[in-house]
């Protein structure tokens, strides 16, 4: 009877069908109480708490270096390695359990072709050396006397959401489809900066990135992209790099597709032309519908996801829920994302999480008050450059269906009557 | 010989005295090269680099939740207890092996009052009461169901630097000194949101915050500030909120002493008045000469530290070096850092690593070429209301030196010829 002694407010209008708010909802304070007021009632507060048992007793000790609570375990990456081996495959990101724009450094995902390699940081060393003037080597101590630059930044898998080119939608939530998709802040020293220190020849054209795992990673740079805001990644989320994303160092090229930011990095070569790595050819080109191969597809496109709802996750009771996702864009910045539920018939804008940094995840917010029917719900993103996220049958209609990587086009969450949500493709 | 080959270039020019030089020669590529120039000669790379035995077999596999590698091990935090307690006193972040503006989860500062609870979240409740209309519990379940919020936000420990109020500095570095900062992206549901559901009766002038730990730590906070920028964080770094800092929700006050963001939130009670809780009258005041107390005293006053170099680090070669460290304020955001080596007689602007927040540590940068002999670095930050950190001498003859809590005055570390560093005052 609570809901009767409330005052009565104007019910809020829709900014697209099917009960999509307007995004300024979460930005004024008495909006939320429209948000509130969805919601289902609150239990009644007249006893007193209970007194736990946690409250009676002295707490744990002080510990060197923290772990997440054991009841939050299934806050955890899943695996998958090629049969036969234990270090060739991928782990992803649980994005459905986190919100924010940092992704922690035991939840980044993890793309390896040989495993993790136990480096010893002081037997580590970086050489530059080809096409330059003085060829150079690099102790990681030596490194840490340079300037230092900080970004957030996105890494992306180019095969992530790769299952979205398969004729029926996959029956996964967004971690195994879409969680080859992490973002950390990332300190470390300018490439550029080692590669004024070394002379670049004026033939170079090209560095070649090699790692010091087993698996010799190995790709072909544009020597203007290595002297631009290319850097050697020294730390992650302001600790040392972890071993599965380099440790000691890693090669970070902001927007660029995942495996081109060279972990473990050991070489750079300056070259005239790429050097046409394994990497690069069996590997990593984008097969088209006429057999020909789309080589040397750099940069990861403006893209967004909605991590909740989403599958497996089922929804209450109707009412009003949040929408949130995140948006990036290898170009730059994030200009806007617009939300849908009725797939794609009508878009609203969804609120920005500040602050919004170029080839940096963006978080997205928006409100909808679910009617407890069927839904279809969408995210496209649009980037400062004015590219905007295709859906999935445009980017299919121009690229085929073989392409394997790079899949950037619009992921669709059925929500069915009832509240089970779905992976569908609409 | 190879020095001889470079072309000439002009020296940079001394931005103040003993070797700061102008923050610019970061921004641009051709000041890096002056800046190497001056860093120690680099190894011959005639040789081809060794292959390392991790080169030549399977790396380790993939794991759910990742770990730093073994050789970083010494990246922990510094713990001291009460004696006859495990879980009564601090631990500590190790500022000196970090850069970049965010914590780790595994390295944030804690400060606990009796050990760290082993919550169970199903069980968990957060009761809202006292003045309002409708007092409601919720569950964390409910909770994740509101609009959520993230934002970049420091957390430092009332008590953080009091050694500086020692008439002798204290022979310790950056960690034990400074270590209760620490910097993370909190994201959660506004404390407003769930203010506004319950209704606030026009009486309430304050909120009581208690925590659920065995020490049920509470804390008074003015009702404006709870209606203001508060969360209820419920993640940290993106991921669920570490117990070690208040799983599975924590109140987050941007700017105010650390202990008001109280852990394990289980309670807000709205007031008309402060509650005068034992954790803000028998500590967490702020005594003065003539032996009253200030208390009430919630925001953290702007601030800086230089981390590198630090005491524990010592100095290589003479040649150029980057002086960085972090600055904040409670009151907003950083305008400027100003930094010098000769203690205090001149200062130079330090680069602000960007994005540069409110509420946030800063990351500053300042290239510096030792000579080799005596140098005094300290540095000083103004934040954008225009208030500026204070001198040591200053602090204490405007508040005395029994205070224990908020030293935010310039902190100095000594460089002696041959390149040792210490805690000094100056």
């Amino acid at each position: 009877m609570r809901k009767n002694k409330r005052p009565r407010r104007s019910e809020p209008e829709q900014a697209a069908g099917n009960g999509v708010l307007d995004r300024r909802l979460f930005l004024t304070g008495s909006a939320v109480a429209i948000a509130s007021a969805a919601l289902p009632d609150k239990a009644r507060a007249a006893e007193p708490l209970p007194v736990q048992p946690w409250m009676k007793t002295p707490g744990a000790p002080f510990t060197p270096y923290g772990q997440p609570s054991k009841y939050a375990n299934k806050v955890a990456r899943v695996v998958s390695s090629i049969p036969g081996t234990t270090g060739t495959g991928t782990s992803r990101t649980p994005h459905h359990l986190l919100d924010g724009m940092i992704t922690p450094n035991g939840l980044h995902f993890e793309r390896h072709h040989n495993g993790v390699p136990d480096i010893n940081p002081e037997a580590h060393r970086l050489l530059i050396h080809g096409l330059v003037n003085r060829p150079l080597v690099f102790t990681l101590e030596a490194l840490m006397r340079y300037p230092m630059e900080s970004r957030i930044a996105f890494i992306e898998c180019a095969g992530n959401s790769a299952l979205l080119y398969q004729k029926e939608p996959a029956q996964l939530g967004v971690q195994p489809i879409h969680g080859l998709l992490s973002c950390a802040e990332w300190t470390g020293v300018r490439l550029a900066t080692l590669l004024e220190e070394a002379g670049v020849d004026p033939r170079a054209q090209w560095i070649l990135a090699e790692g010091a795992d087993s698996a010799g990673m190995s790709r072909s740079v544009p020597l203007a992209k290595a002297m631009g805001d290319a850097l050697i990644a020294i730390y992650q989320n302001g600790e040392p790099v972890r071993p599965s994303n380099g440790y000691p160092m890693r090669l970070l090229l902001p927007g660029y597709e995942g495996n081109m930011n060279v972990k473990w990095l050991r070489r750079i070569k300056l070259t005239e032309a790429p050097t046409m790595t394994k990497d690069e050819t069996s590997k990593y080109t984008i097969l088209q519908n006429d057999g020909k191969s789309l080589q040397f597809c750099f940069t990861q496109e403006a893209k967004s996801v909605i991590t909740r709802p989403s599958p497996g996750l089922t929804m209450g009771a109707p009412g009003l829920y949040e929408i949130t996702g995140l948006a990036w864009s290898g170009y730059g910045k994030i200009a806007k994302v617009e939300v849908s539920a009725d797939g794609g018939a009508s878009w609203a804008l969804a609120a920005l999480q500040e602050p919004v940094l170029p080839m940096a995840v963006t978080r997205f917010r928006s409100p909808w008050r679910w009617d407890g029917g069927p839904a279809t719900l969408q995210s496209r993103a649009t980037d400062d450059s004015g590219y905007v996220q295709p859906s999935r049958a445009k980017l299919i209609a121009d690229r085929g269906a073989r392409g394997n990587y790079h899949f950037n086009g619009i992921a669709s969450w059925g929500v069915a009557q009832g509240g089970e949500v779905k992976h569908v493709y609409a």
